[in-house]
């Protein structure tokens, strides 16, 4: 029979980051186009231990759970969260499978068809694809190396009245642009003014490379948890490990009990087999040293893929090294498309994100999203390599 | 600030069962509310051995996974779908937090706000969220102990157009029902001939008290997996575990890939930690002998708590045995508000769910649905004198 898709079906662009992997299987391909951390990283043995622990505790850890999530590790969380300046009660909180169920459900329960939600310019494509399926209207706003320029922020919140804004302040993915204090706090009082609900999106806070530098997040700066504008949202994906999925996100504890009227719906509960191995991996093992190290050497590789670029020279292909995250963010030649560059490039065995799928709107194509944290040593030079016989060949052709 | 929240949660009713859990927080109550396996029977041991297995085969494990799920397990449950007469390959599965889940996306991806959706009368009560949030109108198509009448879906289908029809035909939720091989037989002719998607949910298909009954689900009776109108949906969480989380979709692949799709933007993939253990469960684990005697204990507990009733002897309180699942439906006296009942039931320690929140429309309000696989032995009798005790003062008082 012919199968009638829903109209949000319809209009959803597909994924670059998958089609490329589609491109890219069952050949010999370097990566540098996934936001995955690195396997060798991992605390495999402390994971085992954590879940040896869950097992112990006996069988009622099989059961069915809470929607909001197991509450010991939403306590534990609430202290984590405490100790970078946001104070909230587990009430305030829901575990989520991944941040990524976070946007979806903020999305879910503050907007309806029609309604204006306003990105930064580029942003995280795969909060543009829940924002596309609820059938909301984006509106980049502009931005410098500061964060969203307030000005034009303001000029359309005025003008499109906003259900949201989204955005990930620190270390933004695709770009690893942080913003200013003075930036977060002028968001913050917009969002306040015009009662705008703003989601922080933060999965890479905890990946900066100068341990001593401190972005407050927008959260921390509101006056009160309960009542104000601010989602927070973040993830144990890239600090301890992405199979375990979850996530969480605190706000003031009306929009969670929705959040969890929604998330009922939706899956019942996450693996809670998951959020209770976390819990104990939190009682037992020192995750914010293994972030500290982690951390460390994402900078060192960082440096070491800058580096390589540098070494190649290529003319007017521009890029600023992030202060953490996981992405470089290079600026080609204008005029070269990077999504056909992606094409001649996978046939040299290099794979990476065009910039394109990042914009909400007038995409600039000469744009590229590289990931540095899963490719090291020769396989790193090896990548760059690739990717400077594809760009040669490639400017020469155009 | 004021939070504005979408018109989709405003219209949510909030789920019994979870006002219920409420009202029953920090008092000793025995429940027959939930849904809840008997955690006595969870294979604990086989789930350890498993996880076990996958951390040894190295951190790769704890990466990020395929949003269609785990590949080995999809393999392994195409296999056991064979088993059960139908044929699919893995690209016609997707792998999903719980079954809840599977509901979500299919209704994600078939329907628009506005469209009707057919259901069973009495039906499960958190697929009846599901098409409330996604906005449809739901007609409840009537029903006798055989399953839908064929007559009065076809006079629904003709008037509506519904995009989707959602049943649980094997052991439904809340009443047990069984459909007659000739009404799953015409259903699937009647989806065929007028081309309406039929969703199968069957969580409690394996939970069959008379191990050589065969009911053959409507998903194996089409003619080609591909093409034809049935989705089929089942789940771990009843056999193995809930807190795994791990729930199947088969369907043309067309379906299942805009599900991928969806479930793309809506969590990226469930936990692989989850899937990858039950990967080894099935390799190592006699899941069907195990699931033949949690089904034979699930029958005895079902007759324990049938006789405790007939000997309570009460007037007007009809019932039938089910031949299989989790729940025993009950008609109590015409006139009786079990909503009422079970406030009255909860001073005395026991709690069910008020029949009432399984309809479309028109609610038997004295209904109510009684879980018979989570107690047993001195608690289930306890609890049936308390229920007995608090009908008895409820009946004297209407």
């Amino acid at each position: 029979m012919n199968y009638q898709f829903a109209g949000r079906m319809q209009q959803l662009k597909s994924s670059a980051v998958r089609d490329i992997l589609k491109l890219t299987q069952g050949r010999e391909i370097i990566s540098f186009a996934g936001g995955l951390p690195a396997e060798e990283l991992f605390p495999l043995e402390a994971v085992r231990e954590a879940a040896d622990r869950v097992f112990a505790s006996g069988r009622q850890s099989l059961q069915y759970g809470l929607t909001e999530g197991f509450t010991p590790l939403r306590e534990q969380l609430c202290d984590r969260m405490a100790a970078k300046g946001m104070q909230v009660h587990p009430d305030q909180m829901i575990l989520t499978t991944g941040s990524q169920q976070a946007i979806d459900l903020v999305v879910k329960v503050l907007t309806d068809p029609g309604d204006t939600v306003l990105v930064e310019t580029p942003t995280y494509l795969a909060a543009l694809q829940v924002f596309q399926l609820y059938g909301l209207q984006v509106e980049a706003v502009e931005c410098d190396e500061q964060g969203m320029i307030l000005e034009d922020a303001e000029r359309l919140i005025r003008e499109r009245r906003p259900r949201l804004i989204y955005a990930v302040p620190t270390f933004g993915n695709p770009t690893g642009r942080v913003w200013s204090e003075e930036r977060r706090r002028g968001m913050l009082e917009l969002c306040i003014r015009y009662g705008v609900p703003f989601l922080e999106d933060d999965p890479y806070g905890d990946i900066k490379f100068d341990e001593s530098a401190h972005y407050p997040t927008l959260f921390s700066m509101q006056q009160h948890s309960e009542g104000g504008p601010v989602i927070y949202t973040g993830t144990f994906s890239k600090t301890v490990a992405p199979a375990l999925r979850t996530g969480w996100a605190i706000a003031d504890s009306r929009i969670i009990r929705m959040m969890a009227k929604a998330k009922q719906a939706a899956d019942l509960h996450s693996s809670t087999l998951d959020q209770q191995t976390l819990d104990q991996l939190l009682r037992h093992f020192p995750l914010d040293r293994h972030i500290r190290a982690i951390a460390r050497i994402y900078g060192e590789r960082m440096l070491e893929m800058s580096a390589l670029i540098k070494r190649q020279g290529w003319k007017d292909v521009r890029f600023s090294e992030p202060k953490g995250g996981m992405f470089l963010w290079l600026e080609l030649p204008e005029g070269l498309d990077s999504e056909a560059l992606l094409r001649c490039s996978v046939g040299k065995g290099i794979a990476f994100v065009p910039g394109a799928s990042f914009y909400a709107s007038e995409p600039k194509r000469n744009t590229a999203r590289l990931n540095y944290t899963h490719s090291t040593g020769e396989r790193l030079a090896a990548g760059i390599e690739r990717f400077a016989e594809a760009l040669a060949e490639f400017t020469a052709r155009c």
